[in-house]
């Protein structure tokens, strides 16, 4: 089964669309037809029109083709509608319903009856049991939850085993200005897993980077070896390294635990692993926007001292390195700045200053540095050293991270303008996150060339 | 000497002050002329006037009494503004300049000259190598950072050992929507440092909490034995786990190290301890906008089970106890929301509903529970339940902590209006730090009454 109809449909049909602003059947229907292709609300008790589309009675009443179904019905009902679904051969559906397997024995029972309706008819099934999932990159919305049709298009997917985590992060995503290819929540997986999804994900032209939420599922090693099968990196926030084992299995049907099993698997593929949703999007960010690193040399140059300290404690904290910079950037740098603060590595610079940015182009062409982080509070009337820093990650073919912070909406067009040309991230801890990750991605063995570590 | 001059003036002198816009005099008297009293710009090469007030040549020709003065003068010429100071009675300054006892042997003869000269004079010193403070709350901006007079008043007030930091720190409060008493960057630390500053804030009527971020000090002891001695709860920033002790003592003069004595001494005095910026502010927000903790029980409510797994497995980690709810306040919660999706502690009512909020309170009102965290995802329509929420924390007497995600404008007004009655934390991670911050404040031996701990 291709995931294609699925998560990239031509065509959509809204089962149990409504009128009833308080129904799941309206708020699908309302994302759904953000879409540029045909939406079609589905409801044998409605009659007229919702968002300009009319109502048909059942998805064999459309005439065109249809690729994905929002099934917005209760759980007694989907059986049906999934049959309806493979004569109509619709080849992917999203269940919203909840009351499956994560509920009782007898949703456990229902859902088995409908992966197998599914199994047999061809449908790729996401959920039950989850909001959902949006495609900014293609302009589908197949989600309930309001405004998600603002997150823009961007690099990075997002496959979360929780539908509010996965709109968690595509907003907190959002709120940091940044877009997102896809965003997935796999809720119940009845036969559509981390696995398939991941795959899918690899062969996706707009993602970059995938980001993955996990709480638990009985095929560990299967998950982590796609994850290392695959090209586009991979980032995992494993969920209960505590017993939250209960709460857990009431919510998606599945057991947590195995923790130090994920992590040190992870580790030993190559998968950075992260400790919250904030991190995990950093990185993902970072790896989407950056050439791959080619080792774990960190180099640090900074317009505040004490932010710069911050960082560096952190980096090194999580194990990187900091080389000394060699002979020739050193002398480089005094030659820019005579007299300079700090001009071992970190440079600190002390202020911002019109200079600032021939320094970080210095430390990012050094033979010693693998990846480069600047951390530099805003100063109006100085701004970021844009113009440097434009195309200086594909010359040097090395990750070069902007770290900043300041008064939100008094930068933000610097910001926008700073971010086209380097990936930007707020606070001296997440900026160093977002390297520790980079760091622990490149120290996988079997990528680039020989990595220097000091572990 | 007491603080009052230095960070409550009636009236400010700003030394230096230029019409040049690329100088620190300008920045420092346009951030100075926000206040509404009396400021003077002084400076005997310049004349006309500066942001609507006359140049003078000398604070002697000051008719009126000044408080504080603002040095932006270099290095050499400090001692004899100083002297002048002095004999106008002037008992605060704050010292812009660097390139004292953190750069050179020359500097540090230089700062031990000029802290005499304010030592004889009764002036307390705020520097040399700060970029100064900000008071929100009475109005003083002694900071030649643009942009600063945007940071409104709050609860909470900041003491950074860099100024870099402490304007990272304002500009992230601001960011998040927070106000600030005052923030204040200690630089070199001459005359006037980290003991001098929280006992002053100690007595400070708009400080609810203190934050503080550490590089190093030689009276460590004398630091922490402050924090346990003042009634103000402090949270602390400490940084250099690692080595960074080279770049540390170029910034502001002093070593890092002794981390885990730190580390140990602060939590023995129920000071909580952090590893960033954002928990440094989170914890510190928490513990100001909170009724003290009576101890480490803490009650989760939320609306999606995923995001209240994560907060629930961060929580376990930092050692909060999560006890059963009692039977009364289950039989409660099944009243309200009969075969709710999981009604133990956590508490998960699957989905945002109208009924939410009666949830919440049951759990406050829990005899069993200290602490209460709730997480729900926004929902415009059924919005938050702000009513019940309101004067829940005061009436029960507990901490309660709202963490939520969503698009950030769109629900803009919906948390301006949240965070009225509760404190409010983005992302799950983000809340349940700030809820262990109030656990490991809880835990300190005298506070409260007998603690119930599970580690």
């Amino acid at each position: 089964m291709s995931l294609q109809q699925l998560l990239d449909p031509q065509s959509i049909a809204v089962i149990g669309a409504s009128k009833d602003k308080t129904k799941v059947g309206y708020a699908a229907m309302r994302n759904a037809t953000e879409f540029d292709g045909p939406v079609y609300p589905v409801n044998p008790r409605a009659s007229g029109h919702l968002f300009g589309r009319d109502f048909v009675g059942s998805v064999n009443e459309i005439e065109g083709s249809v690729d994905l179904a929002l099934v917005c019905v209760p759980p007694p009902v989907v059986p049906d509608v999934l049959r309806e679904c493979g004569e109509k051969e619709i080849g992917g559906a999203v269940i919203f319903a909840g009351g499956f397997s994560e509920a009782t024995d007898e949703g456990e029972e229902l859902e088995s009856e409908i992966k197998e309706i599914a199994d047999e008819n061809g449908i790729s099934l996401l959920g039950p049991n989850t909001s959902g999932f949006i495609s900014p990159s293609t302009g589908v919305r197949a989600s309930f939850v309001p405004h998600v049709e603002r997150i823009p298009a961007g690099d990075t997917s997002i496959v979360a085993q929780s539908g509010g985590i996965n709109h968690a992060l595509a907003f907190e995503s959002y709120s940091d200005g940044r877009g997102l290819s896809k965003a997935i929540g796999l809720g119940n997986r009845a036969n559509t897993g981390f696995q398939e999804v991941i795959r899918y994900l690899d062969g996706d032209e707009n993602t970059n980077s995938i980001v993955v939420h996990i709480e638990g599922t009985d095929d560990a090693r299967g998950l982590v070896e796609t994850c290392r099968e695959i090209d586009t990196p991979v980032v995992a926030y494993k969920v209960g390294k505590e017993d939250v084992g209960d709460f857990a299995r009431s919510h998606t049907g599945s057991l947590t635990g195995d923790y130090d099993l994920y992590q040190a698997a992870f580790s030993q593929y190559g998968v950075p692993t992260v400790r919250s949703c904030l991190e995990l999007l950093d990185v993902g960010y970072a790896l989407a926007r950056s050439p791959e690193p080619k080792g774990t040399n960190v180099g640090v140059v900074t317009a505040q001292a004490g932010p710069g300290i911050a960082i560096t404690d952190r980096l090194k904290s999580a194990g990187a390195n900091l080389p000394r910079l060699s002979e020739e950037t050193q002398d480089e740098i005094e030659k820019v700045l005579p007299g300079i603060t700090f001009s071992d590595n970190p440079v600190d610079t002390g202020r911002p200053m019109p200079e600032f940015g021939d320094v970080v182009e210095a430390v990012a062409r050094d033979e010693n540095i693998d990846i480069v982080v600047v951390y530099e509070l805003y100063e109006e009337g100085l701004d970021y050293p844009v113009g440097v820093l434009d195309g200086l990650a594909e010359d040097t073919g090395k990750p070069i991270l902007f770290v900043t912070d300041g008064p939100s909406d008094i930068m933000e067009d610097a910001i926008n303008d700073l971010e086209r040309v380097v990936p930007t991230f707020r606070t001296p801890e997440r900026g160093a996150d977002a390297v520790c990750g980079l760091v622990r991605y490149a120290r996988m063995s079997n990528r680039g060339k020989e990595v220097v570590d000091n572990e």
